[in-house]
């Protein structure tokens, strides 16, 4: 990576004389950042652009370049990539478009491309984007025309699937005054891929905090091994969460979207940090520029009493908790009230004190106060008549800030014009409102108190299946799972009426009947199940009926009986694993029955998961109490949950053959009494 | 109103020559906004502003102003305002705090000022405000010196119970050019509230769009009844919705809080849109300068892929349908792209093309399409070079969206100094990003499609309950709920054993066995409910049970026993009646048992209800499969139910004396054989 950043020379092929030729941008950019390198132009018609001659090929130039930057059309991306090779050009900026985002006769160039990397051990960004900046060393690479003016230089870099929202990130950070590193659009990334980019930004010194814009995920475990790696916040927008936009998104960086809520529970699990929007990301980003906020004791302190009410809906939207304040302090407030019409509360209403500068003692006394981990100061700024004590008042709190390493969100509301002077006079993140503020400043807790977590296994996540996928008998189904600790409901294989009148005689009344067809998916609704039979006479008029159901089935052999012994009473639990595209091996769990279908009371994790992680689950469903024991039952074998859960997340990875595995329903019995399966579904490749 | 808004003369108590007196300031900003009336000044010391004297009495004026602005110490303020009276001032607006909002004794003071104006007919506005802003003649009366920079005229009216809030809002509507025409800071409004201030903006013509800021609604039904009398669209900030915020709030307007969700569907009943923040605000407020949306046809065009697929995201997350292009159309935009890589699809991305004349071509035929509603456009700026294009660009999507009369949500993301320059330079709504776009959208959608509804039935919102409250008679409880149309499982009420066994008998079992009693209010937890008594043996235990466990009672009399006859298994759900202090009666409804308890699973109304009111409540419910027939169950009486909710929510309108009613459960039985009332219970006063 170091070449491509940091490259002593770079090449751009693709140069012409022709007025808005896109390569000559690019020149322009590195000139006006001022890049410290030596910068060659290639193009076929040659010609010179300023000082710079045009070279016709890249063997002409008289010095091998560090790094190519690659604008000409697609069909001709293969043979100038060839020569780079031959030119000994090892690090490759690929900007053309036009490539398998487009049409099937793309994949086909890009195939060939990653031949040729292979041969020369060129590594290389794109295609289909706009290259890369590192403000750094003033390598611009984009090819639209950029200005120093737009972007101050800080540490936060931003890597994206798209050039448009590198775009729309360098504009808005400009409006949020946001310092920037480098950042990296990188298209169809078919060679570096984003967890290049990221783990090259982990171990960059320049680099503090870490954006990430991505339409699909190309491996989300080593994402997620990359981001449990480090301590730099990481905060991402993932878009392209439904049928509509996968459409658009397929076609604009070849995007396979998984599904949103496995993504969502991914990034959760290693604490990355999670957005919707470029507004958003913004906050977050702001926010990772403060002290972290260490703990839920938060003051409020404002100017309208219309804001910190709404400050402190927010605060208790986002689980703060609003201290009291400390008699000293109060007093010492008191004594500074103009008309006494100040309640001494938290939040505290300062609209009567028209002194800056006491704003900022007040803040540095709560920020002394023990029991305060971070600070919401709502300003309401006066034009014309303040800018000058405004700007003090943000200068002490940014100093106020450092000095007690607690965050202060500090939220202004200006006119047009002044809120713009405000925003250029000071590199102290602003706010607009309490609520975005309290919800970024909810992250930076989240990263503050994140817990680390134990690497997970490498394997590929997404797993291919390239055999026929089959229906597994539901022996060999029970099986599995009794291997892997779990205990099943009596039960036994019947081909006729005379086998299960028998059977059930064995195992002991009340019992179920169940068909058991691979070609039967819904039981239930097919009328194949009966529960509860509680004595001979009953089960005699089932299975008659049931066969008479199902007659075709069984005069072909393709159905058996189950005959089960019905299970102790108690709480009907779900757990599932399959594959997911994006994240490999993943666990489902939730409450069984209408509780998953109607109210989608499930969670899930990426596999596998420790046995904090199972008690997490557990109690992150919404019907939880149904386990604690609810309204006088008997609290449920929530420990024998957790420890099965934990092995039930390690089946798919010890049996890569299992495609997905169902449990429901799981029975958690009374406490200290266990869980047992009911019923179990399992696909094999 | 119209002395209050439009007045000849005015007079502004409490002025004096000292600098930094705040009502100096109000005659400043008359002057400076070009007040078209007569001010006079008045301060006991009387002197000298400007050209104008301070006379030291409001006796001494030589002419009787039609509105008096009163900013002097509390305690001064009812002589001041018996003065005003006695001089033939009858509309006041009082600035002053230090009320009820700050300690007991100031409520004595209102309760003075009641009296005055009731003496002489005075309206007035406040105490605790900083006044009203009328820019169609420039009454500009906040205490805070202000200037006509700060705010375009234009059609937007806010009426604030925080004065920091309209602040604020002129601050948002500057940067986001929202133009204003009138300006409420209510205060404690005691005398005039939001209501008076809602009839005179409904009919008020130079207000298109209201905004609200509300901490607590002092007249809910009444609210509500404005807001259906009107198409103008409503737009509430409704703050204060948790127990912090309410100690503020509550020292801040004299607000008292009633329950937030019965606030959100109260709204969104009558059309109302509720908004968290004033950025979402300000988003509706813009969308709402647009031509409607009237349906759910949306296209998007857009020059960033990222931004195009998260607006896809968006528009499914506010069910918008992507329509399919007609061919003629992408036939035409094909032609001009000019490198072929840009697919023909919804959403469109134009990344490709620079002509910025093209993209207002596309919009107009986009917008010819009689498919389609409303088009989301999104521009990414560059710097410098585009902002003549871009501004002409908005210029003809402004044009094209009034001739087709469709709403055209422009997203632009620019650097800092050029996103203020587009904003100043242009009228037309500016959004940041497709989220907050189509989020706003969905709401110009909303208020096309709002069906107007009967008025609801004038009553006093917050009935009192002075006499001592107490839970009503099972046998009470029941009659009601008979009369109103209601089935109850068969019952009887026995003293003893004997009786129990003999009722029992007579009904025929199976049986269900409770205590009634006012002392056990968790009969079910207390061990006083069995149900599915099967027959006289079972029950004869049972009996002895229960009567074991709460032989005091019986003993004291204080309990007796209810056998019921247990009702055919059907769906299970919960009725709730009860007087919500801002709203008045309101109704629940939701499914009975654990789905209410650990999901809150419920939905509620204002009362009474339509029958297509209680329909939609019977689907909003998250498990309404259970009842329309989930998994093989037959399909449950909705009809009945839906008659049976209609009645219900009529109870508490026609019997005052009622204070809650709830029916738990209410068993919903297969379609045409009706419901069931198993249990109730009732508060009366």
């Amino acid at each position: 990576m170091k070449s491509l950043l940091y490259p002593q020379s770079v090449v751009i092929i693709g140069v012409s004389e022709t007025p808005g030729n896109l390569g000559c941008n690019i020149a322009e950019n590195l000139d006006r950042f001022m890049f410290s390198g030596e910068v060659y132009l290639v193009g076929r018609n040659g010609g010179q652009i300023g000082k710079r001659p045009i070279y016709r090929t890249i063997e002409d130039l008289p010095d091998t370049p560090e790094l190519a930057v690659i604008l000409i059309p697609a069909a001709y991306v293969p043979e100038a990539l060839e020569i780079c090779g031959q030119k000994g050009i090892l690090r490759v900026v690929i900007e053309t478009g036009g490539f398998s985002e487009f049409a099937a006769e793309g994949e086909k160039v890009e195939q060939r491309l990653l031949q040729i990397v292979e041969q020369y051990g060129i590594r290389f960004v794109g295609p289909n984007c706009i290259g890369i900046v590192n403000l750094d060393n003033g390598l611009v690479l984009p090819f639209v025309s950029m200005d120093p003016d737009m972007m101050r230089k800080g540490s936060v870099s931003l890597v994206s699937q798209s050039g448009g929202i590198v775009f729309g990130g360098i504009k808005l950070f400009s409006c949020e005054n946001i310092g920037v590193n480098k950042l990296f659009s990188i298209g169809n990334s078919i060679n570096l891929n984003e967890n290049d980019y990221l783990e090259y930004l982990i171990q960059d010194q320049g680099t503090r905090v870490i954006g990430l814009y991505l339409e699909s995920i190309a491996d989300g475990r080593q994402l997620m091994r990359l981001a449990a790696s480090t301590d730099k916040p990481i905060v991402m927008l993932k878009s392209n969460t439904n049928p509509a936009s996968n459409e658009i998104a397929n076609f604009h960086t070849s995007a396979l979207a998984g599904n949103d809520r496995v993504c969502d529970s991914a990034l959760s699990q290693v604490g990355i940090h999670r957005v919707h929007s470029l507004g958003e990301m913004a906050d977050l980003l702001k926010v990772f520029q403060l002290p972290p906020m260490v703990g839920n004791n938060l003051a409020v302190i404002g100017r309208s009493g219309g804001q910190i009410v709404m400050a402190a809906d927010a605060a208790n939207l986002n689980k703060f908790h609003l201290v009291r304040f400390s008699d000293t302090l109060l007093q010492e407030i008191g004594k500074r009230t103009r008309a006494q019409v100040i309640k001494m509360t938290n939040p505290l209403d300062m609209g009567d004190i028209f002194d800056l500068a006491f704003y900022a003692e007040v803040v540095k006394a709560v920020l002394a106060e023990p029991g305060v981990d971070g600070v919401l100061m709502q300003h309401l700024h006066s034009q014309g008549t303040e800018t000058e004590v405004t700007l003090e008042l943000i200068q002490n709190i940014e100093k106020l800030s450092q000095q007690y390493q607690k965050p202060v969100v500090f939220c202004i509301m200006a006119e047009r014009d002044e809120w713009l002077t405000l925003k250029a006079a000071t590199e102290f993140p602003l706010f607009l409102e309490p609520a975005c503020a309290l919800h970024a400043l909810a992250a930076s807790r989240r990263q503050a108190q994140h817990r680390p977590q134990a690497p997970l296994p490498i394997l590929n996540p997404a797993r291919q299946f390239s055999g026929p996928i089959q229906l597994a008998g539901i022996e060999d189904t029970f099986g599995r799972l009794a291997s892997a600790g779990f205990k099943i409901a009596d039960y036994a294989l019947a081909q006729n009426r005379e086998e299960v009148l028998q059977t059930a005689e064995r195992l002991g009344y009340p019992v179920a009947l169940k068909i058991e067809s691979s070609e039967v998916v819904h039981k239930t609704e097919a009328g194949g199940v009966k529960i509860n039979i509680k004595d001979h006479d009953e089960l005699e008029v089932i299975v008659d009926e049931m066969q008479g159901c199902f007659v075709p089935l069984f005069a072909e052999n393709k159905a058996v009986f189950m005959v089960q012994k019905m299970a102790s009473s108690g709480t009907e639990v779900i757990l599932g694993a399959k594959h997911d595209p994006e994240f490999g091996p993943i666990v489902l769990f939730g409450l069984g029955g209408i509780y998953v279908e109607l109210f989608q009371d499930v969670v899930m994790r990426v596999a596998p998961i420790s046995e904090v992680e199972a008690a997490e689950m557990i109690e992150e469903i919404q019907g939880h109490a149904l386990l604690a024991g609810f309204r006088g039952r008997s609290p449920a074998d929530v420990e024998s949950l957790k420890q099965l859960l934990v092995a039930f997340s390690q089946i798919l990875l010890t049996s890569p053959e299992i495609k997905d595995l169902e449990i429901n329903p799981l029975i958690v019995l009374d406490a200290g009494a266990g869980c047992v399966v009911v019923d179990a579904r399992m696909h094999v490749c």
